[in-house]
Protein backbone atom coordinates (compact mmCIF):
# COMPACT_ATOMS: atom_id res chain seq x y z
CA UNK A 1 0.00 0.00 0.00
CA UNK A 2 1.27 3.37 -0.60
CA UNK A 3 2.87 5.53 1.99
CA UNK A 4 -0.05 8.92 2.32
CA UNK A 5 0.75 11.49 4.43
CA UNK A 6 -1.78 14.34 4.98
CA UNK A 7 -1.25 17.37 6.49
CA UNK A 8 -4.29 19.42 8.15
CA UNK A 9 -3.40 22.82 9.81
CA UNK A 10 -4.62 25.67 10.97
CA UNK A 11 -3.94 28.63 9.22
CA UNK A 12 -0.76 30.82 9.29
CA UNK A 13 0.60 27.48 11.21
CA UNK A 14 3.27 26.60 8.47
CA UNK A 15 1.44 23.27 7.61
CA UNK A 16 1.63 24.03 3.90
CA UNK A 17 5.41 24.48 3.81
CA UNK A 18 5.81 21.95 6.26
CA UNK A 19 4.09 19.72 3.68
CA UNK A 20 6.32 20.79 0.93
CA UNK A 21 9.43 20.35 2.31
CA UNK A 22 8.44 16.85 3.90
CA UNK A 23 7.60 15.72 0.00
CA UNK A 24 11.18 17.25 -1.00
CA UNK A 25 12.83 15.34 2.01
CA UNK A 26 11.11 11.71 1.84
CA UNK A 27 11.42 11.93 -2.02
CA UNK A 28 7.21 11.46 -2.72
CA UNK A 29 4.87 13.27 -4.65
CA UNK A 30 3.42 16.68 -3.30
CA UNK A 31 -0.04 17.63 -4.24
CA UNK A 32 -1.39 21.43 -3.99
CA UNK A 33 -1.79 23.34 -7.13
CA UNK A 34 -2.57 20.46 -9.56
CA UNK A 35 -5.33 19.49 -7.52
CA UNK A 36 -7.15 22.84 -8.60
CA UNK A 37 -6.27 22.68 -11.66
CA UNK A 38 -7.35 19.28 -12.78
CA UNK A 39 -10.90 19.64 -10.44
CA UNK A 40 -11.04 22.78 -13.46
CA UNK A 41 -10.46 21.15 -16.35
CA UNK A 42 -13.08 18.17 -15.05
CA UNK A 43 -15.97 20.16 -14.24
CA UNK A 44 -15.22 23.27 -16.48
CA UNK A 45 -15.12 25.84 -13.94
CA UNK A 46 -13.00 28.34 -13.75
CA UNK A 47 -9.76 27.53 -11.91
CA UNK A 48 -10.05 30.93 -9.30
CA UNK A 49 -13.56 29.78 -8.41
CA UNK A 50 -12.31 26.09 -7.53
CA UNK A 51 -9.59 27.49 -5.54
CA UNK A 52 -12.34 29.37 -3.98
CA UNK A 53 -14.64 26.85 -2.50
CA UNK A 54 -11.70 23.90 -1.70
CA UNK A 55 -9.46 26.10 0.27
CA UNK A 56 -12.05 28.30 2.25
CA UNK A 57 -11.13 31.36 0.54
CA UNK A 58 -14.03 34.17 0.97
CA UNK A 59 -17.16 33.39 -1.49
CA UNK A 60 -17.14 34.20 -4.91
CA UNK A 61 -20.35 36.97 -4.92
CA UNK A 62 -23.08 35.89 -6.97
CA UNK A 63 -25.96 38.30 -8.91
CA UNK A 64 -28.58 38.30 -6.55
CA UNK A 65 -32.41 37.52 -8.43
CA UNK A 66 -35.80 37.85 -6.60
CA UNK A 67 -37.64 34.75 -6.89
CA UNK A 68 -37.48 31.87 -8.61
CA UNK A 69 -34.68 32.84 -10.71
CA UNK A 70 -32.74 34.16 -6.98
CA UNK A 71 -33.07 30.22 -6.01
CA UNK A 72 -32.29 28.45 -9.25
CA UNK A 73 -28.60 30.53 -8.91
CA UNK A 74 -28.53 29.53 -5.37
CA UNK A 75 -29.34 26.05 -6.40
CA UNK A 76 -27.01 25.96 -9.36
CA UNK A 77 -24.24 26.93 -6.94
CA UNK A 78 -24.77 24.26 -4.22
CA UNK A 79 -24.74 21.92 -7.18
CA UNK A 80 -21.18 23.34 -8.16
CA UNK A 81 -19.80 23.11 -4.83
CA UNK A 82 -20.96 19.52 -4.69
CA UNK A 83 -19.44 18.76 -8.24
CA UNK A 84 -16.08 20.32 -7.31
CA UNK A 85 -16.13 18.15 -3.86
CA UNK A 86 -17.06 14.96 -5.58
CA UNK A 87 -14.21 15.35 -8.36
CA UNK A 88 -11.78 16.23 -5.56
CA UNK A 89 -12.97 13.43 -3.80
CA UNK A 90 -12.10 11.28 -6.54
CA UNK A 91 -8.92 13.29 -7.63
CA UNK A 92 -7.31 12.12 -3.90
CA UNK A 93 -8.25 8.62 -4.15
CA UNK A 94 -6.92 8.35 -7.42
CA UNK A 95 -3.55 9.92 -6.77
CA UNK A 96 -3.34 8.45 -3.46
CA UNK A 97 -3.56 5.09 -4.95
CA UNK A 98 -0.74 6.29 -7.63
CA UNK A 99 1.86 6.55 -5.66
CA UNK A 100 3.26 7.85 -1.96
CA UNK A 101 2.36 11.04 -1.65
CA UNK A 102 2.03 14.64 0.55
CA UNK A 103 -1.56 15.97 0.54
CA UNK A 104 -2.07 19.30 2.24
CA UNK A 105 -5.54 20.00 3.63
CA UNK A 106 -8.93 19.02 1.62
CA UNK A 107 -10.46 16.57 4.14
CA UNK A 108 -7.39 14.06 2.82
CA UNK A 109 -7.63 12.77 6.07
CA UNK A 110 -10.76 11.58 5.88
CA UNK A 111 -11.48 10.69 2.68
CA UNK A 112 -8.65 8.54 2.17
CA UNK A 113 -8.99 6.86 5.45
CA UNK A 114 -9.38 3.55 4.04
CA UNK A 115 -5.93 3.65 3.31
CA UNK A 116 -4.29 3.83 6.25
CA UNK A 117 -2.48 7.99 6.05
CA UNK A 118 -0.04 9.13 8.29
CA UNK A 119 -2.27 11.78 9.76
CA UNK A 120 -0.67 15.01 10.74
CA UNK A 121 -2.18 18.23 12.72
CA UNK A 122 -0.29 21.28 12.51
CA UNK A 123 -1.13 24.10 14.81
CA UNK A 124 0.84 26.75 16.54
CA UNK A 125 -0.32 29.72 19.04
CA UNK A 126 -1.78 33.22 17.66
CA UNK A 127 1.22 35.45 17.73
CA UNK A 128 3.14 32.89 15.66
CA UNK A 129 0.94 32.56 13.56
CA UNK A 130 -0.24 35.96 12.78
CA UNK A 131 3.57 37.10 12.79
CA UNK A 132 4.13 34.15 9.93
CA UNK A 133 0.70 35.23 7.82
CA UNK A 134 1.91 39.13 8.05
CA UNK A 135 5.41 38.01 7.15
CA UNK A 136 4.05 35.88 3.95
CA UNK A 137 1.74 38.14 2.46
CA UNK A 138 2.75 40.43 -0.63
CA UNK A 139 3.67 43.75 -0.39
CA UNK A 140 0.14 45.05 -2.03
CA UNK A 141 -1.87 42.60 -0.15
CA UNK A 142 -0.72 44.03 3.46
CA UNK A 143 -4.08 44.19 5.61
CA UNK A 144 -3.79 45.41 9.51
CA UNK A 145 -3.50 43.12 12.50
CA UNK A 146 -7.44 43.03 13.08
CA UNK A 147 -8.04 42.53 9.60
CA UNK A 148 -5.64 39.24 9.38
CA UNK A 149 -6.90 37.57 13.02
CA UNK A 150 -10.61 38.45 11.27
CA UNK A 151 -9.51 36.56 8.21
CA UNK A 152 -7.47 33.68 10.16
CA UNK A 153 -10.57 33.03 11.85
CA UNK A 154 -12.81 32.99 8.79
CA UNK A 155 -10.76 30.33 7.23
CA UNK A 156 -10.15 27.70 10.12
CA UNK A 157 -13.99 28.08 11.26
CA UNK A 158 -14.69 27.13 7.45
CA UNK A 159 -12.11 24.27 7.93
CA UNK A 160 -13.57 22.61 10.66
CA UNK A 161 -17.09 23.35 8.88
CA UNK A 162 -16.13 21.57 6.19
CA UNK A 163 -14.25 18.45 8.34
CA UNK A 164 -16.96 18.03 10.20
CA UNK A 165 -19.47 17.87 7.26
CA UNK A 166 -17.17 15.47 5.68
CA UNK A 167 -15.89 13.71 9.10
CA UNK A 168 -18.59 13.63 11.39
CA UNK A 169 -15.91 14.22 14.03
CA UNK A 170 -13.95 17.94 14.87
CA UNK A 171 -11.38 19.23 13.08
CA UNK A 172 -7.83 19.80 15.56
CA UNK A 173 -9.36 17.41 17.99
CA UNK A 174 -5.83 15.52 18.73
CA UNK A 175 -7.24 12.30 18.60
CA UNK A 176 -8.24 12.17 15.14
CA UNK A 177 -4.23 12.52 14.10
CA UNK A 178 -1.46 10.64 14.29
CA UNK A 179 0.80 13.30 15.05
CA UNK A 180 0.28 16.74 16.55
CA UNK A 181 3.03 19.33 15.71
CA UNK A 182 3.00 22.88 17.22
CA UNK A 183 4.87 25.05 15.63
CA UNK A 184 5.34 28.26 17.39
CA UNK A 185 8.17 30.25 17.30
CA UNK A 186 9.94 27.35 15.34
CA UNK A 187 11.41 27.44 11.69
CA UNK A 188 9.77 24.72 9.88
CA UNK A 189 12.43 23.62 7.56
CA UNK A 190 14.33 22.95 11.09
CA UNK A 191 11.69 20.00 12.09
CA UNK A 192 11.43 18.57 8.96
CA UNK A 193 14.28 16.11 9.33
CA UNK A 194 13.03 14.57 12.43
CA UNK A 195 9.20 14.55 10.99
CA UNK A 196 10.75 12.47 8.17
CA UNK A 197 12.07 10.39 10.54
CA UNK A 198 8.86 10.02 12.65
CA UNK A 199 6.92 9.00 9.11
CA UNK A 200 9.39 6.75 8.24
CA UNK A 201 9.48 4.89 11.26
CA UNK A 202 4.96 4.92 11.61
CA UNK A 203 4.97 3.35 8.10
CA UNK A 204 7.61 1.13 8.84
CA UNK A 205 6.61 -0.63 11.54
CA UNK A 206 3.18 -1.14 10.13
CA UNK A 207 4.80 -2.47 6.81
CA UNK B 1 19.62 25.62 30.53
CA UNK B 2 18.99 21.86 30.92
CA UNK B 3 16.88 20.39 28.49
CA UNK B 4 13.57 19.19 29.80
CA UNK B 5 11.02 16.65 28.27
CA UNK B 6 7.88 16.31 30.28
CA UNK B 7 5.80 13.96 29.30
CA UNK B 8 1.69 13.90 30.04
CA UNK B 9 -0.25 10.92 29.17
CA UNK B 10 -3.55 9.50 28.94
CA UNK B 11 -3.75 6.20 31.30
CA UNK B 12 -2.73 2.79 29.07
CA UNK B 13 -1.37 5.01 26.32
CA UNK B 14 1.99 4.22 27.39
CA UNK B 15 3.49 7.44 28.07
CA UNK B 16 5.65 6.12 31.28
CA UNK B 17 7.43 3.73 28.93
CA UNK B 18 7.91 6.29 25.99
CA UNK B 19 9.48 8.54 28.86
CA UNK B 20 11.41 5.91 30.40
CA UNK B 21 13.00 4.68 26.72
CA UNK B 22 13.44 8.07 25.25
CA UNK B 23 15.36 8.76 28.37
CA UNK B 24 18.13 5.78 28.08
CA UNK B 25 18.20 6.75 24.26
CA UNK B 26 19.27 10.31 24.86
CA UNK B 27 21.20 9.15 28.25
CA UNK B 28 19.77 11.61 30.07
CA UNK B 29 18.04 10.66 33.75
CA UNK B 30 14.39 9.88 34.10
CA UNK B 31 12.71 10.93 37.32
CA UNK B 32 9.90 8.58 38.63
CA UNK B 33 9.65 6.58 41.39
CA UNK B 34 12.42 8.35 43.25
CA UNK B 35 10.15 11.44 43.27
CA UNK B 36 7.69 9.63 45.17
CA UNK B 37 10.81 7.76 47.89
CA UNK B 38 12.11 11.69 48.52
CA UNK B 39 9.12 13.21 48.93
CA UNK B 40 8.17 10.59 51.63
CA UNK B 41 11.53 11.27 53.09
CA UNK B 42 10.86 14.82 53.03
CA UNK B 43 7.40 15.00 54.34
CA UNK B 44 7.87 11.85 57.03
CA UNK B 45 4.69 10.34 55.32
CA UNK B 46 4.48 6.92 54.09
CA UNK B 47 5.49 6.45 50.75
CA UNK B 48 2.04 4.44 49.69
CA UNK B 49 0.17 7.42 50.99
CA UNK B 50 2.44 9.78 48.75
CA UNK B 51 1.96 7.74 45.95
CA UNK B 52 -1.75 7.76 46.17
CA UNK B 53 -2.15 10.95 46.45
CA UNK B 54 1.04 12.24 43.60
CA UNK B 55 -0.52 9.40 40.89
CA UNK B 56 -4.27 9.76 41.34
CA UNK B 57 -4.52 6.20 42.68
CA UNK B 58 -7.78 5.40 44.30
CA UNK B 59 -8.19 7.11 47.70
CA UNK B 60 -6.66 6.55 50.78
CA UNK B 61 -9.18 5.33 52.86
CA UNK B 62 -9.45 7.44 56.11
CA UNK B 63 -11.33 6.63 59.55
CA UNK B 64 -14.76 8.14 59.67
CA UNK B 65 -15.52 10.13 62.94
CA UNK B 66 -18.52 12.02 63.77
CA UNK B 67 -18.38 16.17 64.75
CA UNK B 68 -15.09 17.90 65.54
CA UNK B 69 -12.97 14.84 65.27
CA UNK B 70 -14.42 14.00 61.60
CA UNK B 71 -14.35 17.77 60.14
CA UNK B 72 -10.33 17.62 61.88
CA UNK B 73 -9.58 14.53 60.28
CA UNK B 74 -10.78 15.69 56.65
CA UNK B 75 -8.66 18.88 57.53
CA UNK B 76 -5.37 16.86 58.37
CA UNK B 77 -5.70 15.08 55.08
CA UNK B 78 -6.05 18.06 52.87
CA UNK B 79 -2.81 20.07 54.81
CA UNK B 80 -1.42 16.88 54.26
CA UNK B 81 -2.24 16.71 50.55
CA UNK B 82 -0.92 20.74 50.16
CA UNK B 83 2.24 19.60 52.24
CA UNK B 84 2.94 16.72 49.23
CA UNK B 85 2.24 18.96 46.38
CA UNK B 86 4.58 21.53 47.76
CA UNK B 87 7.49 19.05 48.33
CA UNK B 88 7.03 17.65 44.96
CA UNK B 89 6.86 21.00 43.22
CA UNK B 90 10.10 22.20 45.15
CA UNK B 91 11.44 18.78 43.73
CA UNK B 92 10.83 18.68 40.63
CA UNK B 93 12.29 22.13 40.03
CA UNK B 94 15.43 20.74 41.84
CA UNK B 95 16.00 18.01 39.30
CA UNK B 96 15.25 20.37 36.20
CA UNK B 97 17.59 22.55 37.28
CA UNK B 98 20.35 19.70 38.04
CA UNK B 99 20.80 18.33 35.21
CA UNK B 100 18.88 17.39 31.61
CA UNK B 101 15.99 15.05 32.35
CA UNK B 102 12.73 13.14 31.36
CA UNK B 103 9.69 13.30 33.95
CA UNK B 104 6.25 11.83 33.48
CA UNK B 105 3.48 13.41 34.87
CA UNK B 106 3.42 15.67 37.97
CA UNK B 107 2.49 18.41 35.94
CA UNK B 108 5.85 18.95 35.40
CA UNK B 109 4.62 20.38 31.90
CA UNK B 110 3.31 23.74 33.58
CA UNK B 111 5.71 23.45 36.84
CA UNK B 112 8.29 24.02 34.83
CA UNK B 113 6.97 25.84 32.51
CA UNK B 114 10.00 28.36 33.37
CA UNK B 115 12.39 26.28 31.99
CA UNK B 116 10.47 26.17 28.68
CA UNK B 117 10.61 21.98 28.66
CA UNK B 118 9.80 20.49 25.47
CA UNK B 119 6.14 19.13 26.24
CA UNK B 120 5.09 15.83 24.90
CA UNK B 121 1.35 14.23 25.20
CA UNK B 122 0.90 10.46 24.90
CA UNK B 123 -2.61 9.63 23.83
CA UNK B 124 -4.55 6.11 21.62
CA UNK B 125 -7.69 5.37 21.23
CA UNK B 126 -9.92 3.27 23.80
CA UNK B 127 -8.90 -0.28 21.92
CA UNK B 128 -5.06 0.26 22.01
CA UNK B 129 -5.15 1.82 25.90
CA UNK B 130 -7.54 -1.39 26.93
CA UNK B 131 -5.29 -3.54 25.91
CA UNK B 132 -2.07 -2.44 27.07
CA UNK B 133 -3.59 -1.95 30.23
CA UNK B 134 -4.95 -5.55 30.46
CA UNK B 135 -1.69 -6.58 29.15
CA UNK B 136 0.14 -5.27 31.92
CA UNK B 137 -1.58 -6.14 34.79
CA UNK B 138 0.03 -8.65 36.84
CA UNK B 139 -1.63 -11.96 36.85
CA UNK B 140 -3.08 -11.77 40.47
CA UNK B 141 -5.36 -8.06 39.69
CA UNK B 142 -7.19 -9.28 36.23
CA UNK B 143 -10.02 -7.68 36.51
CA UNK B 144 -13.15 -7.14 33.89
CA UNK B 145 -13.22 -5.13 30.92
CA UNK B 146 -15.69 -3.07 32.70
CA UNK B 147 -13.80 -2.64 35.66
CA UNK B 148 -10.69 -1.57 33.77
CA UNK B 149 -12.26 1.44 31.45
CA UNK B 150 -14.06 2.79 34.84
CA UNK B 151 -10.20 2.67 36.52
CA UNK B 152 -9.18 4.64 33.05
CA UNK B 153 -11.55 7.31 33.20
CA UNK B 154 -11.03 7.15 36.94
CA UNK B 155 -7.69 7.92 36.73
CA UNK B 156 -7.65 10.32 33.88
CA UNK B 157 -10.34 12.36 35.26
CA UNK B 158 -8.39 13.09 38.42
CA UNK B 159 -5.20 14.08 36.05
CA UNK B 160 -7.38 16.48 34.37
CA UNK B 161 -8.77 17.79 37.62
CA UNK B 162 -4.86 17.99 38.89
CA UNK B 163 -3.91 19.82 36.06
CA UNK B 164 -6.55 22.36 35.24
CA UNK B 165 -6.25 23.44 39.37
CA UNK B 166 -2.34 23.79 39.07
CA UNK B 167 -2.47 24.98 35.48
CA UNK B 168 -5.74 26.95 34.72
CA UNK B 169 -5.69 25.37 31.61
CA UNK B 170 -7.32 22.16 30.16
CA UNK B 171 -5.44 18.90 30.48
CA UNK B 172 -4.99 16.80 27.12
CA UNK B 173 -5.61 19.85 25.11
CA UNK B 174 -2.84 20.27 22.14
CA UNK B 175 -2.13 23.78 22.58
CA UNK B 176 -0.48 23.12 25.58
CA UNK B 177 2.15 20.80 24.43
CA UNK B 178 4.82 21.05 21.96
CA UNK B 179 4.08 17.19 20.22
CA UNK B 180 1.08 14.91 20.82
CA UNK B 181 1.62 11.29 19.80
CA UNK B 182 -1.14 9.05 19.05
CA UNK B 183 0.35 5.62 19.89
CA UNK B 184 -2.53 3.81 19.09
CA UNK B 185 -1.64 0.26 17.43
CA UNK B 186 2.02 1.53 17.69
CA UNK B 187 4.60 -0.39 19.76
CA UNK B 188 6.07 2.09 22.33
CA UNK B 189 10.08 1.19 21.06
CA UNK B 190 9.37 1.55 17.71
CA UNK B 191 8.28 5.30 17.84
CA UNK B 192 11.82 6.35 19.78
CA UNK B 193 14.29 6.75 17.45
CA UNK B 194 12.55 9.22 15.86
CA UNK B 195 10.79 11.45 19.06
CA UNK B 196 14.40 11.51 20.01
CA UNK B 197 15.21 12.84 16.93
CA UNK B 198 12.67 15.43 16.69
CA UNK B 199 13.35 16.15 20.51
CA UNK B 200 17.37 16.77 19.94
CA UNK B 201 16.19 18.79 16.97
CA UNK B 202 13.34 21.47 19.19
CA UNK B 203 16.25 21.63 21.83
CA UNK B 204 18.94 22.60 18.81
CA UNK B 205 16.79 24.89 17.16
CA UNK B 206 16.07 27.08 20.61
CA UNK B 207 20.10 26.43 21.44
Amino acid sequence: MNQIITISREFGSGGRELGRRLSETLGIAYYDQEIITEIAKRTELDEDYVRQITENKPAAPYPIHIGVSFQRTVNEMFMQKVTVFREQCNLLKELAERSDCVIVGRCADVILAYLNPFRIFVFADQASKLSRCQARAPEHEKISQTEMERRMRRIDMNRARQHEMVAGIPWGAKDGYDLCINTSGKEIKSLIPAIANYAAGWFGEKG
